[in-house]
């Protein structure tokens, strides 16, 4: 099997699990955070400095790397990792979600889903079988099922047709996958905001013994407190032995609430993003260094932050960065916002190990939430 | 004194200087090429990059740092070496050429330029007194007088009487400077294409004994012919034991023949401008790396280069960032040219050692000149 989880404890105080996951590409400690790599590349990021914040796994887009370069670029470059120069773990997702959120005139049958590059206007053509042809072309370590995510908030009915269509979809995933040894395909519990569909869905794929689960179709615009009731009903439907990964969540305050919940791995493109819009997570809560009342600030981004950017650079000197458009100024505030949500997770899985993860997302919380700076994301 | 140049010896064959510059942040082998960081960072570099590609000295701009952030808050952090986290050696130019080149609506007087922000539109003025001053806020190691560098081409008398302009400039910029101990100040040559004028502007800026001379008006659009005829002529006015400086020349060819005729230091934006646009200098010659004819290409930018970039990324892989718009890319290519310089001033530094410089040149030229690629910058 290409990805094995080993579950090390479960905390006292909350359920949240302390694991490994074995890839191809190395052993990783769970829960963690994957930063985003749309393109075959973190941006502004190089290899060595995901490798220096402690990043285990990364995420590719199948989307995107499928219209640029294109797999068959990658394959000939001898895989992803090759091509980008990362020895650590690469997961890809399935194309779906973005076909859905970027392409234009887009079309789903139960073959597959038509739609137009949203870089060449080229019509295309994405289905389960080829979403695991691309992905097997790129080599991640692990892939996902191609499965539709339905917006919230959306019909019972649309959602239980669309739930059953992705189980025939993962189905078909299986067996189009022609790298099981090397490349772990995961399945994608679907199901909105539904509790019975929840059950069904994730009743189907555990049925089909997958190496791996995600919570697909949370975080598209429901309030927090509903995909926590959600995700709460839904991981104790997947099997214990397997790794769990909430898709999409990045926020300091739903990584601990999703591990609370059972869950193992996450993504998400906010510290990224934000980053490179001069926005920070820090000890104290959100930190806009662009604005003006740091221009004279030469304290540094966050005064209980030992990377790299903490270590040398003021917030003055980085809003100077930003303001004049230097992209040094996007990889400082890149690099703080990884390592702030990497060490996030390291203390993350240093209180479960000691049984307090309740007691440390109350004072991370009171911290996080008690400062003079704007508070959320 | 701030800045002490060591000639170590003089190449047999070529009359080229082999020397040492010591600054208050420490010793560089000379001649040597300075990588620009107009805005307080060289574009896409981190300073621990810089440092591993070997760089000694770079560049500032005094223009631009005065606009944003700003001289009082580069001096309220402590000045530009620590602002931007740089313990080796900065040189800040004036600010004349940027007002000449950037700003509008200027106006010469005697007293100095007035000129607006080309950001805010602001109304400023710049003399020799506020340039020294906002040099001293800034407070790099080599600073240059206030200059007004003609165009090319243009008449005699317009060049005299601002050659001569300049050197009242000059005698304003030594008496307005307050911190001799530990910033030098350089004086720079004008005189256009003209022989005379240039031994005027040499003989009285000589007579005013400054700690290192640059030579400037050269490289703004005249043939490089011409360029080398005047730099021949105008280097053996300068004392023996200061310092040379050639302003603003970084083409590969333009280095050598100017380290022929008795230059130490240059400084450019082309390695890491045309970085930017996918442009790389490579031993074969110029590569434009974002053509499609790299698309496949899975080599190194350049076979011949131990570079960070060279030994772990593909032509292929580059392309593919600088299209996707990802400046992973132009990091990568902005990382190879610098490297390249500073590999090639290594290599031109032991060709003077032994007495080989103009072996060295032709075998360069051949190889550089003799490959597939597009060739001249
Ligand atoms: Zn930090
Ligand atoms: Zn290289």
């Amino acid at each position: 099997m290409a990805v094995r989880y080993e579950l090390i404890k479960v905390c006292k105080q909350s359920g949240a699990r302390l694991g490994r996951l074995h890839t191809p590409h190395g052993t990783f400690e769970t829960p963690m955070f994957m930063p985003v790599g749309t393109q075959a590349t973190v941006k502004t990021m190089s290899p060595e400095e995901l490798k220096e914040i402690g990043s285990g796994v990364i995420l590719a887009n199948t989307y995107h790397l499928y219209l640029r370069p294109g797999h068959e670029v990658v394959r000939e470059a001898g895989g992803l990792h090759r091509f980008m120069n990362w020895n650590r773990g690469i997961l890809t997702d399935s194309g779906g979600f973005q076909v859905f959120s970027l392409s234009t005139l887009r079309k789903i049958t139960e073959e597959g889903v038509s739609f137009r590059s949203h870089i060449s206007g080229e019509p295309l053509f994405l289905s389960p079988e080829k979403s695991i042809e691309v992905q097997n072309a790129l080599g991640a370590d692990i892939i996902m099922a191609f499965d539709e995510c339905p917006p919230f908030p959306a019909e019972r009915e649309y959602v239980r047709a669309s739930l059953e269509r992705t189980t025939r979809w993962a189905e078909r995933c299986l067996r189009a996958h022609r790298r099981p040894e090397d490349q772990a395909l995961f399945g994608i519990v679907q199901g909105g905001m539904y509790r019975d569909l929840r059950e069904q869905s994730a009743a189907q794929l555990v049925a089909m013994d997958f190496p791996g689960y995600a919570v697909g179709g949370l975080s598209v615009g429901e309030p927090k407190e509903l995909m926590y009731e959600i995700l709460s009903h839904t991981t104790p439907l997947l099997p214990a032995g397997k790794p769990r990964y909430l898709m999409g969540v990045g926020s300091p305050d739903a990584l601990i609430e999703g591990v609370i919940r059972g869950i193992d791995m996450f993504d998400c493109v906010l510290p990224t993003r934000i980053a490179r819009n001069g926005t920070t997570m820090t000890s104290q809560g959100r930190l806009v260094v662009r604005n003006a009342r740091y221009a004279r600030d030469f304290s540094p981004l966050d005064p209980e932050c030992d990377c790299y950017t903490c270590r040398h650079y003021t917030r003055a000197y980085i809003r100077h960065l930003i303001k004049a458009d230097e992209t040094f100024g996007l990889r400082l505030t890149t690099y703080h916002n990884l390592y702030f949500l990497t060490r996030l997770m390291e203390r993350v899985r240093e209180a479960i190990r000691e049984d307090r993860l309740l007691d440390f997302r109350d004072q991370f919380f009171a911290k996080y939430y008690g400062g003079d700076q704007v508070k959320a994301f």
